[in-house]
């Protein structure tokens, strides 16, 4: 696996159970899976010669994130080491501009969007699309960064002002009304064979995921147009391991947000709450065994995500908050604090969405900053 | 924590969730958690400089298995170093005889039995309790090791001359005439307060554990009996951590077999089946953290031990078969096969104790020695 962050970290703690030698390229010793796991290698995801010199010996490369020299990756695969997701399945969350094309050519919903490559046509779609307008770099960008609403033109101008020549290739947008964001996580083997979690609910501050309320608040014809469109989408990507899709529900349509080829944080209720974790049908997945059940274990489950606290905290010190609130599993990715940053998450099952999701902000307060209120 | 296999393996894997950095004595760079772990140092549990190495920095010190020096674990607590459980508690495994005596004297029930130091008093107890008779070495003995059933006079002569002089200290036995074994785990913190895990049933072969049934299939009064017994096990023991107490049923009484002062085979189920596992509770016992909840996610788990085949496969290239059961949840230990050694286990979660049991007998025999058919 390429990447040493929590993703990696939790994928190691999965792949213990199943006595899978997982092999982990780490950008630093202090990396999130470093500090867990005795088979991590130092190297730069950008650096040619030190992805090859890593993967040999490895039956088989994947990710957890997609911030690699994709060329290495199609070159390793050419020559013999299976890469999944291949380079190809992993250029749809790279480059946003791409996925907008590819998903549109095979007829799934996504919000009405422009691709613009100079500053008269981003003008001209923004103004066709309405205001406020989303504007997506079509590359580079996660976790909120790379997205931007604007309200009017003179915002546009200003941003494109900033942004400079030469101008790149942007995702002009329309801004979806939203009712709620949803995700779904798809895992796929490289026989094309995949199965479909349960449909979650992503509540996001600020572009940034606070909270996955499972199952998601919306009628079952809601849900099932979710899994069919995340099940579409997983084939037109043609993924191996996990697939995150991240949608939009507006009250009449879904569509197409994201699109996630790895384990994703809308997925990590997963590890207590269903069957089969994301990380270890990630791991089967990419190994070519066969993929586990993804049922929930209980009628609701909430997950809470702990990010950084103000006053600088480190969550460890505060374990024995969290712990005291019944049911709360916590979850900590040993990393250094700061504020805002994702530090841990931390997973309830209970009866009701209502009864987890109070828990797991509790737990998550005791440890970061609070959970704001919110639908 | 003392000792490297699969219970510290487990051990580390909870350990990453919560954050807490775990030091592990390992045996051998290939023990089971040395192949997972970043943080293993070598030492042998017998050597005074090994521990007082291993354990200076540490806060608090536990174990994976009891055969360790305990004189030099109750200097380290003399000197300052939590050691949890103490050395105390771990004479209640080590020693049956002390264990016997002490239960005694707190009024627990237990199979009759006499402690004996010299043949003609060997002989004398045999006769009194009637054939057969079992008869156990107060030191050394685990998994069936240090147990023997003797039918008559003459197969007690035969031991007794096989044992030679000195004559050891042995617990002669009653043999109870078994309607099932249970197990009941308990969670105790270093200020006493003690969770207790759902009553299991374990089904023994030949003295090894080859299937752990949640929950028992006994009356709620004989479950509510053994639990009753196990707690109040916990707090004779004085046990902090896990400890494992297992339990005869012959359909008249509950009496106590044996107890473990750590994690336990009849816990594995634990980590899929429980909303906090016996790993977690472990270490949230040994931090002086708040306990978790020790409440079944499935109105039936069965785990079935994965016992080297006599073909001499190795269990991690027959994973294919074991995963395409539905729900089997596969923990292997990394450890080299051998005809008869634990190497894993599989859990499954269902609705029905026969569903359950039928998956994770099927998983584990694709894996290992096929589980035989008992009631």
């Amino acid at each position: 696996m390429i990447g040493g962050g929590q993703l990696a970290r939790m994928t190691h703690q999965a792949s213990i159970g199943l006595g899978l030698p997982l092999r982990i390229m780490v950008g630093s010793p202090t990396d999130s899976a470093a500090l867990v796991s005795p088979h991590t290698h130092l190297g730069d995801p950008h650096t040619r010669a030190d992805i090859t010199g890593f993967a040999a010996g490895c039956e088989v490369v994947t990710v957890d994130h997609e911030l690699v020299d994709l060329e290495t990756l199609a070159d390793l695969d050419r020559a013999g080491t299976a890469v999944r997701p291949s380079a190809a399945a992993l250029t749809f969350a790279t480059d946003k501009a791409h996925q907008r094309t590819e998903l549109a050519a095979a007829g799934l919903p996504l919000p009405d969007h422009r691709i613009t490559t100079e500053r008269d046509a981003t003008i001209a779609a923004a103004d066709t699309l309405g205001w406020p307008v989303v504007v997506k770099t079509a590359r580079g960008g996660y976790d909120g960064r790379g997205v931007w609403i604007l309200d009017d033109r003179p915002a546009l101008d200003a941003f494109l002002d900033d942004v400079g020549e030469p101008h790149p290739t942007l995702v002009v947008e329309e801004l979806v009304p939203l009712e709620c964001e949803l995700a779904v996580l798809v895992a796929r083997g490289p026989d094309g064979h995949q199965v479909t979690y349960p449909v979650v609910e992503s509540v996001q501050v600020g572009g940034i995921c606070r909270e996955t309320i499972v199952p998601a608040r919306v009628a079952p014809e809601v849900a099932a147009e979710a899994t069919r469109v995340a099940a579409e989408v997983a084939a037109v990507v043609d993924a191996v391991g996990i697939l995150a899709v991240e949608l939009f529900w507006d009250g009449q349509r879904i569509t197409v947000n994201e699109v996630a080829t790895r384990p994703h944080n809308s997925g990590h209720w997963t590890i207590e709450g269903a069957v089969t974790s994301q990380f270890a049908n990630h791991l089967r997945a990419v190994a070519g065994l066969p993929l586990g059940a993804t049922d929930a274990l209980a009628p609701a489950v909430v997950m809470a995500n702990v990010l950084g606290h103000h006053d600088g905290r480190t969550p460890v010190d505060h374990l024995a908050g969290a712990l005291s609130v019944p049911g709360a599993s916590v979850h900590l990715y040993g990393k250094s604090p700061r504020p805002g940053r994702k530090l841990g998450h931390v997973t309830v099952l209970a009866d009701s969405v209502d009864t987890a999701r109070a828990r797991a902000r509790a737990a998550a307060a005791a440890l970061g900053d609070p959970v704001p209120e919110s639908p």
